[in-house]
């Protein structure tokens, strides 16, 4: 296997600035000169909603990626359309024009450096394994949807290809850049370029078969009151404790008449994305994960 | 002096979520019973702002009091006419229908608790000379826009009213509440009220007459490209340290070239606002302030 052409993408949610200064530190620091098997491709997904410091205009990009909605053109959102621009010129998803997509995503929760994965393939799985053993620290979480869905049901920009990775940092506040946030960017994008080049070059990778993963579960709604509205806070307790266990009965809200929210979970699940800015409109607090092993080669 | 009627400002800033849950958590968990002497107003500054989670829809609301603009009827923008109902309902500047404001706003800055003065009369510094005695490690950040504009040339909601404060928390992301900041937003707007509170007793404040402050100096900018556009990042070195004196030739910004900027400035300022999101619009990067004790007593 060769991977000739490969696509760094960054401002699929505008406000997350990481992945568009990225994209400016690989060329003018001139970091990508160093691979010589593969093409690399430099895409600013949403530059409308990175102009106006927004995740997003009307929808968000990173949901529009359906094979269903691809091929709806009634739907007219800003984004449904700028999602099918991205899809002629990447994809189609059966046939795509690139061989790798890496969308680089930024939170504001606690998370440190994750890669995402949403297709299991031996490929995408050993990356995960690579830049985790380069990167002490990284978390790998992996969503199981495309199990279900198949990859043409699911709507991430990245599901355009079958190899293909998330990055996900924090935790960051949207509409700004740090510097220790960029150089994990850069580090773990690198790293999993260095895998493509090992790869093109028959190099034998350093990694085991089996990968420690955190499956995506479910969310987790907020407290709300009687007119729909959030009526809580994530509780102190839980606040950044991303990737760590939750206990039935561990604190989890605090409601503002001062009422505290107990975890009612019977299975010690692994939260994550607790209090990220991104889902306070669809009142999600946090998600559940549960730990996984995965072999890589089946 | 007797002050009757106390208003406590939320979501001036739309995105700024810790003011309008702190005016939610006041209210819910009855903390304001305690005051007998004074009334207090709990209001929503940006209510359209806040249900979009953007710090504004047209133009900054805390620019927008000036008294030439509160006079202008034509500017027609969302804030513009905003203020001027605010305008309306709390002022006018000559004669308040308010005793006192006091206006919460958050940072992505590393600026722990700031109160902000931009009304120096003895009220209002030992309001700040009290609050700090009560709750170590407050910063106070005086702004001398005041000492040039007069009371009615100031933008800010808070100049409404003679007496008044603004308190800004951070670090904090946009579009979230972290239960940390939030009880720090009510430890510290409790404190003023318990100020008020003595005042209207004619209970001896304990604190002295001299007060340290942090004057605003001026803003700096981000090293900027030949298009306008922002090439460089706050470096490693400088972000997070807030209030902390800045000498020259320590490094400010990583252009994305991978050059290091050094600080040119010849007196040793101390950064606050370092990497704030709201500001990046602006090309500032940072504000430069220099310590001064103010007499609270002339």
């Amino acid at each position: 296997m060769k991977l000739e052409k490969v696509t760094i993408v960054g401002g699929t949610h505008g406000n997350e600035y990481t992945g568009p200064y990225l994209l400016k530190f690989l060329k003018e620091k001139n970091l990508l000169t160093k691979f010589s098997t593969f093409e690399t491709n430099l895409f600013l997904a949403n530059p409308k909603a990175y102009e106006k410091n927004v995740r997003f205009l009307d929808v968000d990009l990173n949901r529009s990626f359906s094979q269903e909605d691809l091929s709806n053109s009634s739907l007219g959102h800003y984004e449904a359309d700028r999602a099918k621009v991205i899809h002629q010129l990447l994809g189609p998803k059966s046939n795509p024009k690139t061989d790798f997509i890496l969308d680089v995503h930024t939170t504001t929760a606690n998370m440190g450096v994750t890669l995402i994965i949403v297709d299991n393939n031996p490929f995408n799985l050993e990356m995960a394994a690579f830049v985790k053993s380069k990167i002490p620290g990284v978390s790998i979480l992996y969503n199981p949807m495309a199990e279900q869905a198949g990859r043409e049901g699911l709507p991430f920009l990245n599901s355009l290809t079958e190899h293909s990775i998330g990055i996900e940092l924090g935790p960051i506040a949207n509409g700004i850049v740090r510097q220790d946030v960029l150089l994990q960017a850069c580090d773990s994008t690198l790293a999993c370029l260095e895998y493509i080049e090992m790869v093109n070059n028959e190099t034998e990778i350093p990694v085991g078969n089996e990968i420690e993963v955190f499956e995506k579960v479910k969310p987790v709604s907020f407290p709300l009151d009687s007119h729909g509205n959030i009526a809580a806070i994530v509780h102190e307790y839980l606040q950044d404790r991303d990737f760590k266990p939750l206990h039935k009965n561990h604190p989890v809200f605090l409601k503002l008449d001062g009422e505290v929210v107990l975890n009612q979970e019977e299975e010690t699940y692994f939260p994550i994305f607790i209090n990220e800015a991104a889902t306070y409109y669809l009142s999600i607090a946090y998600s559940l994960t549960r730990k996984r092993l995965l072999k890589i080669r089946k």
